[in-house]
């Protein structure tokens, strides 16, 4: 029996290019579009936009512009059977760099935003839906918010159109009583929203995070393809459409993909469960401090980490 | 707030031995007995009982045996805070293989079996009983089995003396929900027993498992340092040190075992979190031909792998 309002969104290349600043050849986008649309995952997230003001396209892949031509260029002669997402940060794009969706070959927007600027968030989401597409607000590091202003947030979300909310475990701290927290919180301040999960893999957490998202009645699942993403990653692609019983779901071609791409490209850049980020985790911090030190000589010096995350700094 | 009854048990020379047939170095064995002391942890099962008639010492190294005397040797000077557990399988082991507890260095004997043998596992420990050992029954494989016969089962064992039996996901084949229904089983059918949790790791889902068997009221919990275990592994000790909220556990001495032992030995010795393993497990079925696939070159034909196991044999 499953659950046919379900839908799975693939970030491998919008989260992953946050490890190698969106740099993946033209040859293996396409191979992860062609696999995700033969796997009937329902949307592919194939990356940010962003202004070319602030981000220098000569420092950054194109995944983190996402334009339109250079989408239509990558996928030709793909048919389109996965919807394509672009995902956007408050401040960080303009609304002229945003075609109407009509003209578009993007069908959804996503807006990463804090809770302290969800009405900045909320006037971008509106924005993305007077231009026809399908919209959702994604509220990261909400492990870190005191419970009356996530409140206070979901209040004003509730007023706003938005069909799409998600519970975002940005540091990999969730457990799954969090996530059961978070889920039904949503649920009962924005009635007729489908929440969204977006989880992390500090903790070897992030598939069964997701499952009880499902369990306590999440609609839209992120997964990555062998989980890529930042710092420890995200919940594995493969896992969760091999879980998932709707027929439209196939695993076979990701794990195809994961065999031709991802293991070779796992030999060049890392992600996954590394000590550090369990600890950056556990803590509920953001994983900048584990990955600057899995950039240094003492990358697997563990107990040191540990210390000196653990060692109060004198106020 | 803690559950002062729960108990973890170290299985990591045991179930690690698994892969490179017990050969540990004596120091690497001591490092981790010393560091699981100094974690917290209340048991640490270092190996197996096995007969030497059927088992040869030249080709097996001295955790297949757990000798009293090479126990003794190889932790000598060290404080025995937690208590030393060895496994018998049944069929492999002699009354005359085991000393009285009062002269043992062990505390603890766990039998491994299937439910089929289930009446050969209670006999076995009830030797062990008599012998004055804590003793658990570890019912394998139980995911294979049907729920009369689970039943059946259970009720012989409810006649028994023995203090602990487990709930173990042999192949890491169980979600969530999986577990709460096993556990919960054992609960209703085994009144006054401890219930525990051994889970492999074939899905991601060792740790999450593990705290769903803790919601549920299981109070002694397995895990391995790293994860370390045949295929795909099991929970890992680091996880659910660190996820433990009973001061009297502390995670840092198995940080510092991983990077000085663990990392180094993962360099020589496969374990943990691999598509085969993800396949078997997804599959209900023994990791053995994903692990002899391992060895092949054709080692990362995940694909072909896939499809070869879910391809039905003719009848």
């Amino acid at each position: 029996m499953y659950r046919p309002e379900i839908k799975v969104l693939d970030c491998t290349i919008r989260d992953g290019g946050l490890i190698n600043k969106w740099k993946f050849s033209d040859e293996m986008v396409r191979a992860t579009y062609k696999a995700v649309c033969d796997a009937g995952v329902d949307y592919m997230e194939i990356g940010y936009r962003a202004s070319k003001e602030q981000f220098d396209p000569k420092e950054y892949g194109k995944w983190r512009f996402s334009d339109e031509d250079a989408v239509k260029k990558v996928l030709d002669g793909i048919e389109l059977k996965s919807k394509l997402s672009f995902m956007v940060d408050i401040g960080r794009v303009k609304e002229e760099d945003i075609l109407d969706a009509k003209d578009s070959v993007f069908s959804m927007c996503r807006v990463a935003v804090y809770l302290k600027d969800i009405d900045k968030g909320i006037a971008l989401a509106d924005m993305l839906m007077s231009k026809g597409y399908e919209t959702s607000v994604n509220i990261m590091a909400v492990s870190t918010n005191l419970e009356k202003d996530i409140e206070e947030g979901l209040e004003q979300l509730a007023k706003c159109k938005v069909p799409y909310v998600y519970v975002v475990d940005s540091f990999g701290s969730m457990y799954s009583e969090d996530i059961t927290f978070l889920v039904q919180k949503y649920q009962k301040y924005l009635p007729g929203k489908t929440i969204g999960i977006h989880s992390h893999n500090n903790r070897q957490l992030g598939f069964a995070n997701t499952i009880q998202a499902i369990i306590d009645g999440s609609n839209i699942l992120d997964g990555s393809v062998y989980g890529i993403g930042r710092g420890a990653g995200n919940c594995p692609l493969e896992l969760l459409i091999d879980f998932l019983k709707n027929p439209k779901y196939n695993v076979r071609p990701i794990l195809k993909l994961i065999e031709d791409h991802f293991l070779p490209l796992r030999e060049k850049i890392e992600w996954g469960y590394l000590i550090p980020y369990m600890i950056t985790g556990g803590l509920n911090e953001h994983p900048r401090t584990a990955i600057a030190m899995r950039k240094t000589e003492k990358k697997d010096a563990y107990a040191d980490f540990y210390d000196q995350m653990t060692t109060p700094e004198p106020l």
